[in-house]
């Protein structure tokens, strides 16, 4: 009998993952596929497919289901789980009323229109009424789904269950100051070279040796493929069907290798993830602060290491021998670590990207609490980078235009990157303390014992852990910023000589 | 109030062809880009998004808004027309139970992996009993869907409104003596040279020749896209996105070239219908006998002219300088009309090719009155390639194992193909008979007579009218088999001097 009600829980949990499994390729395909004219029905058959996914969700059928299931001493660890889990998901999406729904659809399709529109004429107050409906939408939204200190946290929560401001902020302030006096540091330092990366390099051959790395890095083309895509980016519509996506830059060699490495660790995840619970939460990745912390393991703590180039960069001399004739390993690992106080998130080395993050954080919490408004935004921007890297903002396109996020409505976002990287730093460290000759093998090319690694502790779990709960069992301790400071300062204190 | 209705109407309907052509886009991705283990989960959720689509055009809710629209006399003329379409289609969905629908969906997926394994095994009895329960599952729909005077008719009714056996029979009984005859005269006559076609071409060139050739036949590469799958075809997921595919042999330049043509000619179609009309009746192709129709206009009547490669035959010796050397363009243009009694319908020439289809319709056609079983498909087919043909079958493969389409529990298609070319042909007379210097044109590389005869008089209409009304209207007499013999006399009187 509880048997029998779990299956029928199970097959309509996986139908609507069908509907929304569809939907990302739809998505996928508009990335990187559709014809020019293509894009406006499109847009209508991605919003039927949300809405068919989200009205089987919420149906009462579903939510009866649920309930009986709730009382069932019988069901396995595995299944209890799954039924927790989706009760809270249930009950979530219930929260939020179907008309609600649409209406800040629509706002976030217009805001997003308004957005391009903005950054053409360079221009925030272009963009700043339909963002300030956003962010009135937003702290409905929070109010709606409800929180116990700040309105804020009900919004991060959706990205990362049980992370709040009182965490977050906790982690950011023991970060900023270490950061900011290594920053210190290597401003006063002599400075390296990195021109070499953007020299002129063939497109096709930087093409195969990205996929190349990919398979270095052990991503399964049978169980995934790359395509070319204006903003990279992972998705997938089962663990068995995984995509990646990049750009080339003929001028800028970094942006295809490291966007290849950082989605792989995204796509690896999504790939190890348990097959056989399609459609159920434990099939699900943990949080977004999770999904982070893979593609920056991969993209930073191996991809930018130099053990992993030691073996790897004859690949790279082989393909562009020019380009690299006269640039030994330790300058291209020198070069490619380079520090500099810049304008733009996405092109922001290892070390500044986070007060990128840092900014944007504190700038979202004052929204939803309300001691700011939209209009404030530039100023604010301007300062806190100016406070931060010491530089000077010339326009809003360069600074408070430049990401999409807010235009999509994704508010609370930011700080699972910065979190991303903190977990990846403390997986990293308990790895290399597990194995001691980790860093050798990487240096003979082989990351095999890293991938293991995540395929035990990361990977089987789907959402049957929080990150924090994770993070524990995984390293034996919660989250500390502790470990991604120290491999910070060991990375520049050798680079820099400071 | 009647314009609320039909604006309901409309928004249901339009949700149900997002779902569907969602659908599409998951068949296209499978058949083009999908890596090797993505498969097995692409099956499930294609199935899913077919029932959401069935369960919502057969709901109540939309009967109901139906059965009110018909008492409405408000309703514009395209409005009515859409109504009673949509009506014709709900009672028909209904027919079939849910029941039967999804047991007959397990048999013929069962009966596919069937018919893979009977084709490597090279042996039609692995196939047998599967198939003979796709035949029965069919007796059964051509009751439930109900007929008047062949059970044949019901499901030939499926794929051309209006079709039938009696028909059928009388174009047959027309067309079948005069290609025998012709077929005869030209197996006495001395045989064309057709080798040249079977050289060695660069898979990149030939590709890029594709290309120019969609281009220059008026396939719009904003609305549209061409790919590489197996086997060719042509999809769309709305006027504005339609995409074609073909393969590529390198020792086989035919085998591009014309399925370019052929699927261009779909593709035309598609993008030409009443882009407003999205997801309604009258924004879908009249029938497919007419989508045939639109292929082979361009494939065969266009594009194995003489007059098309006096202008187009530059552009392959410019591809293939060396291969085509020593060919002229009337030894091209023969060597491409080479008639020759083969075993593989999809390989065969514009004239033979007749025959395989008229086999299997009398195959079908006599399963379905039950006047024979599976069991007696191999005799009787290689008795009528004996018969019609003058050839013996080697083999199953080679034989009754050949198509895909019974494995699909296509049964009523067929015919649809040679159906295709009489309106191909009908049509091209119509258009020549209007414009007396249409082939001068097109000698001087201008088919764009031929593309805007089409859109005023095919591609507007979407199933506005059925195919006989719509082939009385656009060529002044409903359809007749002796256009496409003239055509054929004509073509293989200069091409074999009889």
């Amino acid at each position: 009998m509880s048997s029998n009600l779990y299956n029928q829980y199970q097959q309509l949990l996986q139908k609507i993952a069908d509907v929304k499994y569809a939907s990302a390729v739809l998505q996928w395909d508009q990335e990187t596929y559709i014809p020019a004219k293509g894009g406006e029905i499109r847009g209508r058959q991605i919003a039927t497919l949300s809405e068919v996914a989200h009205e089987q969700f919420i149906s009462e059928k579903f939510g009866n289901i649920l309930q009986q299931l709730l009382e069932i001493n019988s069901l396995s660890d595995i299944e209890k789980r799954n039924v927790e889990l989706s009760w809270y998901d249930y009950n979530k999406a219930k929260k939020l009323p179907a008309d609600f729904v649409r209406n800040m659809s629509e706002a976030v399709n217009k805001s997003f229109y308004a957005w391009l529109n903005a950054r053409k004429e360079n221009n925030f107050s272009v963009f700043q009424p339909y963002l300030q409906q956003i962010v009135d939408f937003k702290k409905q939204e929070a109010d709606l789904l409800g929180y116990d200190k700040h309105p804020y946290d009900a919004l991060m929560n959706d990205y990362d269950k049980g992370l709040n401001t009182s965490i977050t902020d906790e982690l950011f302030a023991s970060l900023k100051p270490e950061l900011l006096l290594l920053l210190n540091k290597i401003k006063n330092a002599s400075q390296v070279e990195s021109g070499f990366l953007n020299q002129s390099f063939d497109k096709k051959i930087q093409w195969n040796l990205g996929i190349e790395m990919l398979k270095r890095i052990h991503f399964d083309f049978e169980a995934g493929r790359q395509d070319i895509s204006e903003h990279p980016f992972t998705t997938n519509f089962s663990s068995r069907d995984v995509r990646v996506t990049t750009r080339i830059d003929e001028n800028d060699f970094g942006n295809m290798l490291w966007s290849c490495l950082h989605e792989a660790g995204h796509a690896l995840y999504e790939q190890g993830l348990p097959a056989e619970q399609y459609g159920m939460p434990l099939g699900e990745y943990c949080s977004l602060s999770i999904h982070e912390s893979q593609s920056r393991l991969w993209e930073n703590c191996i991809g930018r290491g130099l053990p992993f180039w030691k073996h790897h960069y004859q690949l790279l001399k082989e393909s562009f021998p020019q380009q690299f004739k006269n640039v030994s390993v330790e300058s291209f690992y020198k070069g490619i670590n380079k520090v500099e106080p810049s304008f733009i998130r996405t092109e922001a080395d290892e070390l500044t990207y986070h007060f990128h993050v840092m900014i944007r954080y504190e700038i979202e919490k004052q929204l939803l609490e309300g001691s700011i408004v939209t209009k404030d935004i530039p100023a604010l921007w301007n300062e806190l980078y100016k406070n931060y890297l010491g530089i000077t903002v010339p326009d809003d396109k360069t600074g408070c235009l430049q990401d999409v996020h807010w235009s999509h409505g994704s508010f609370g976002y930011f700080a699972t990157y910065s979190i991303g990287s903190l977990y990846a730093a403390q997986f990293y460290a308990t790895i290399c303390k597990q194995n001691l000759s980790l860093e050798q093998q990487i240096e003979q090319g082989n990351t095999l014992p890293v991938w293991q690694w995540l395929q035990q502790h990361i990977y089987p779990f789907g959402r049957y852990y929080s990150s924090e709960a994770l993070c524990k069992i995984a390293t034996g301790e919660t989250l500390n910023s502790r470990y991604f400071i120290e491999l910070m300062n060991k990375k520049y204190s050798t680079i820099y000589e400071i």
